[in-house]
């Protein structure tokens, strides 16, 4: 310890301590990456489980395992992946010959009609763009613009007529698009943004315009630079013959040119600004757009969901504006369903390297006599590393989910308006919490690197910033929850049905028995309470059921309360009623949380029954349990304050934590390489076994100076 | 609400929602900047205490108000600003002149000896540099390079000689100059660095060597490009006329020319790399040295704490090995002081450019249907932020705490072992805590601020890239809480005093005391538990003495705790004792945090007698309450497992701090303008009011179009 406390200012390193001959690994630097188990011999008894890699793979690859094994394929391929240091304009040019060479080569179109050349595969599609991120995220997010967003846009509002007009351009990046919806006014708030597009009847084209400055259309990719069209969502107005004055048809989408190929200028009547650098995605060409007076013809509204006849008369599939504007903004969930899980897979990457780097880099242990123990063998690395391994475990299971809903509602399988909110709500509960994920675990993943994580070359904080923007766009995540804690609100008073007053009631009942801090609901968590002894309910918190239970319990007790707190905003004043929504906000938030958590608990527990080898499962249910512990942990004084633990019971959690951790720890090597990438993948210098290398030189050095009887001696202690 | 659910992949965006009409604001963008009170009258009543914004301002610049003002004159001058986007290399050379341009005209030679134009003002010249980070942190750690490291270790390592000779040209930067402490092999175990300077009594030189790539210097500012010299640490091996064999004497700094000034090219026999692209603070030159036998003069061995004679014979002040070094790395702690100021001011910037932007942002109310309501209005935004400025307060209070004790010892007033040992823990305690508290906050701003929180002109993600490597450098904050950790143990055992065996059986007690969820300690403490009634005990969370009582029992309790914990550890074998430290490490640190909290809420009370203004007072007595109740609601579940708080006073915390918040929040931009900083210092287009402006013009264009009478009419609903 003594010597730690000495660190010069311009040396950014971790919590490294010198290495020293290992006669265990000296020989071998590729073995140590596996844990040496100094300290831990116990562990590595003949009976410890084994996790069979690449099953595990398998499992994690999921569903469509053969598809982002291709775009690993991809990935893998130099000629996609990013290069850091480049200046923005080369940065921007890379990843739009990226985009092309891929449209030509890189079987990303799957989710276009079979006609046109695509496979009508929309999980499958997603589940490629996803695996993009590791190439370089600017490359999946311009992909996402392109094909998930433009093109999207174009299939799913326009129709066959667009499709045949305007898909294969967009399909091949002849025409690359922008998706102009948000506007420097207006970000959530899609349905008030101020572009118009106004049917003139006499010439049959709708004129595109831009009232003010906050409406011009803003943060859009492929608008600063290489966009030659843009989708442009604005308001439809049109005057029908019975129509006694214009009318206001709500948000629809027109396709617009907006740049001369050839040249790059602008077309007449649209201009525009870079939105210039970013803290991250800057091979993207995010910019501004504005129109003034731009006509366009009457054929170029995506009239899937709304057209107008010649003579200006509206009409439409959905009688309800509001119905029709959440349909065509539905399309739109892909955006978030692929977010999730690309944020899933940077945070796999961030972990490949720590562990890997932790499973190498050596320091002494202060106030150990004990020598050179690597850097996991450290109680507070695994602490800080190893929950977020479970964690991520939890957000592929929970993201396979995801997409399978995602394909069942988009292939038609499961199409119900049902099905559709339910998806919805999947995705708004998900991507905030992977994203959010994904940056604190590249986060923790840099500082357990030390100063070697902050260089460029290891990756991780290049990830970190790409990923930054991932927790506001495509939904900001504090909004996200805030639609899934209304939906929550909203399903539980369905499922308690009856009248409202009733409702309030029974939520009543409920609140008053937490209040009581007595034992709602679940048997298992009644038993816990009542159980005496420490070493027993450690054994029971290890228990799915009671696992389940304590989470599924904060979740449903959250959401009652919340019901019961709002219940006078019914019969109060529209600003009271405000006060007082706004006034339980975060717990709304924090409801949504539990939410998405439980989410992941159960895509974790179903996947166990995936996994054939009984040591793997045996180390994946440990991990498990230590993602639910790490929940019930985070949310501890919630459930002592509700009665749910007892203090005693509450310190079995901690203690618990910290035998899983230790348990887990030989296996955390197995773990990451079960993500299945290949250095060509990581692409970081302290993943590769360097270190481990530079160590067996430093070690050979030190026992030649010894052998050769020349070596100064220590300075004798002073005599007293 | 119900429109939140969409936004496009490409729209980078925060909650925001639509500008409408506000009629008390539309007249003059500036007033936005002041909450509207929309919900909130009562906290504008005529009795509402006001922040005296000017006055609180000296408040906050403290003892060094004058340099600090100074400072930011320097900051405000374009000269010295970050111009961003520029290639790597032109921005390392912008750092160089503007490094040269200080050393003339910057007054930042403050630290440096008066004979050689320096002012003997250790803290004054540390508040200065913490101020730069404003300009570019980039400048400020160059600067901590040049003078902090580099030219301190001549002045405080070396001896008058060594002063005349290298001084005026390291603190002018004719001499750039690298701190060669750092190994790749060696991050904080300085003692184990590898690098060799071996004395040759036949030519009185010694030879500097590295014996290994291990060894090479790594992560070095200056080393990259510009440095000519360097103070190179090595182990120093001489063999005086009475040694029998050559003596390790230890580390100690070295005088190394390393670069030819006029080509640029290394010296023979000098080797290394450029340590290339970082993830922030690109504009200094971090780099690798490496040395072949380089051969320098006796008297370039920097001797105040140790010499050798011509013939070999090693000679020291300090006769214990041990205390000599760290007496030598105890000059260091600076770095650590300036860290901890210069990261506070970061989080200040943040919240200057988030608190204003949400004052002005206007979304809906999705359930209410008073619209138009600014972000800070919103109760989760006010979660987010209010908590963050109240500990970006107190940080600052800590930070002046700590740069007096760094002035008392550094000007000599204060020099005991026992006054630096309180500096050099009082350092590694509030290092960490702030570094990690201005990325949290930079990130949190960053996030609040919506996809335009990510645009780079709006400074929030470029200070948070630059701030990363501030959590690790200087003393890895993981390993600075452990050496805090270690000292409180050590510190328990003084005070305990006696026998080891008593220490033991009192802490033994003392921890079945606290096992049996008994109060100990505190009076207050007692008190709250035993009161019944919620509203009386949020009034006794408000008092003082109950908040410090809370957070020092807490403190004294870990450790007490861990004391207990670890005691069998004296007995056993060094595995069993390593393995016995190694599960305790995580409650160390969660320790060590618990006692710098303390101190930041100590210094927060302390200060709050200096204010003179009534208002200012109670505002910011609500602060340090909000300070105290957050700490307190972090670890909410310590302080119920302990039996510290009952479950229903531990709800109060909650509602408590949702009264702060809401009492807190018409003062928000109050608190953030009196950090001082004018629009020269905050440089960020979202919070110039641009965003206010943009609302005007599109409420008088709404206006017009209203008054025309050609507005077109909402699509009429169907009819069911």
């Amino acid at each position: 310890m003594t010597t730690t406390d000495a660190r010069p200012a311009d040396a950014p390193t971790g919590a490294e301590r010198p290495a020293a001959p290992d006669p265990v690994t000296a020989a071998s630097p590729v073995a140590t990456v596996r844990p040496t188990g100094a300290g831990h011999a116990r562990d590595r008894a003949a009976d410890e489980p084994r996790v069979a890699v690449p099953a595990l793979t398998d499992v994690l690859l999921g569903r469509y395992a053969d598809l982002r094994r291709g775009a690993r394929g991809v990935v893998a391929d130099p000629r996609f992946q990013r290069v850091e240091g480049l200046p923005v304009s080369e940065h921007r040019a890379r990843v739009l010959d990226q985009l092309r060479t891929l449209a030509a080569e890189g079987d990303v179109l799957r989710a276009f009609p079979t006609r046109l050349g695509g496979a009508d595969d929309h999980g499958g599609s997603l589940a490629r763009f996803e695996e993009l991120v590791a190439a370089d995220p600017s490359l999946q997010i311009k992909a996402g613009v392109q094909w998930g967003l433009f093109a999207s846009a174009i299939l799913h509002l326009g129709t066959e007529r667009h499709h045949d007009a305007y898909l294969p351009d967009a399909m091949s990046v002849a025409v690359p698009g922008a998706f102009a919806m948000t506007e420097t006014g207006h970000g959530s708030d899609v349905a008030s943004i101020a572009t118009t597009a106004t049917y003139d009847a006499a010439s049959g084209e709708f004129v595109v315009h831009t009232p003010y400055r906050a409406a011009w259309k803003d943060y859009l990719g492929n608008a600063g630079q290489h966009g030659t069209a843009a989708v442009v969502f604005a308001q439809l107005v049109a005057q029908g013959p019975d129509d006694p004055r214009p009318v206001n048809h709500g948000v629809h989408a027109f396709y617009v040119p907006i740049r001369d190929a050839a040249t790059g200028e602008f077309l007449p009547g649209v201009g525009g600004e870079d939105d210039g650098l970013k803290g991250g995605l800057n091979g993207i060409d995010n910019g501004r757009l504005w129109f003034d007076h731009v006509r366009v013809p009457r054929t170029d509204l995506l009239d899937r969901y709304g057209a107008v006849a010649e003579d200006g008369t509206y009409s439409s599939p959905i009688a309800s504006p509001g119905r029709r504007f959440f349909t065509m903004l539905g399309t739109l969930v892909q955006g978030r369903v692929s977010l999730d899980g690309a944020a899933v897979n940077a945070a796999k990457l961030g972990l490949v390297i720590a562990v890997t780097y932790g499973n190498q880099r050596r320091q002494f242990a202060g106030s150990s006599p004990t020598d050179e123990v690597v850097l996991l063998d450290y109680g507070e690395h695994r602490r800080r590393l190893l929950p977020l391994l479970a964690e991520t475990y939890a957000a592929t299971f929970a993201h396979e989910h995801l997409l399978a809903a995602f394909d069942d509602v988009f292939s038609g399988r499961d199409d119900t308006p049902d099905s559709r909110e339910e998806l919805e709500t999947l995705a708004a509960a998900l991507k905030p919490t992977s994203t959010w994920h994904a940056l604190r675990t590249l986060q923790t993943c840099r500082e357990a690197c030390g100063g070697a994580g902050f260089l460029t070359a290891n990756r991780l904080t290049s990830l970190r910033a790409d990923l930054d923007v991932y927790v506001t766009f495509e939904g900001d995540n504090t909004v996200l929850y805030q639609l899934v804690g209304k939906r929550l609100l909203t399903r539980y008073a369905q499922q308690v049905g009856g009248d409202p007053a009733d409702i309030a009631r029974l939520v009543a009942g409920q609140v008053a028995d937490a209040a009581l801090h007595r034992m709602p609901l679940a048997r298992a968590v009644q038993t816990l309470v009542d159980a005496g002894d420490a070493r027993r309910s450690a054994g029971q918190l290890r228990d799915p059921e009671t696992q389940r239970d304590l989470l599924a319990d904060r979740v449903s007790t959250m959401v009652a309360e919340l019901a019961q707190a709002l219940r006078p905003a019914r019969k109060a004043s529209p600003e009271v009623a405000a006060s007082l929504f706004d006034a339980h906000q975060h717990e709304l938030v924090q409801a949504a949380r539990a939410h998405a958590e439980l989410l992941q608990w159960e895509a974790f527990t179903r996947a166990l029954d995936t996994v054939p080898d009984a040591g793997t499962k045996q180390v994946l249910t440990w991990l498990r349990d230590l993602f639910g512990l790490t929940l019930i942990e985070r949310d501890l004084a919630w459930f002592l304050v509700n009665g749910r633990l007892s203090a005693g019971r509450a310190r079995t959690v901690t203690s618990y934590i910290e035998r899983l951790l230790l348990r887990l720890r030989p296996h955390a090597q197995d773990l990451v390489d079960a993500f299945g990438y290949g250095p060509e993948h990581v692409r970081a210098e302290i993943a590769s076994g360097a270190e481990a290398g530079r160590q067996a030189e430093a070690r050979e050095a030190q026992r030649a100076a010894r052998a050769s009887g020349t070596e100064p001696v220590p300075e004798p202690k002073p005599r007293r």
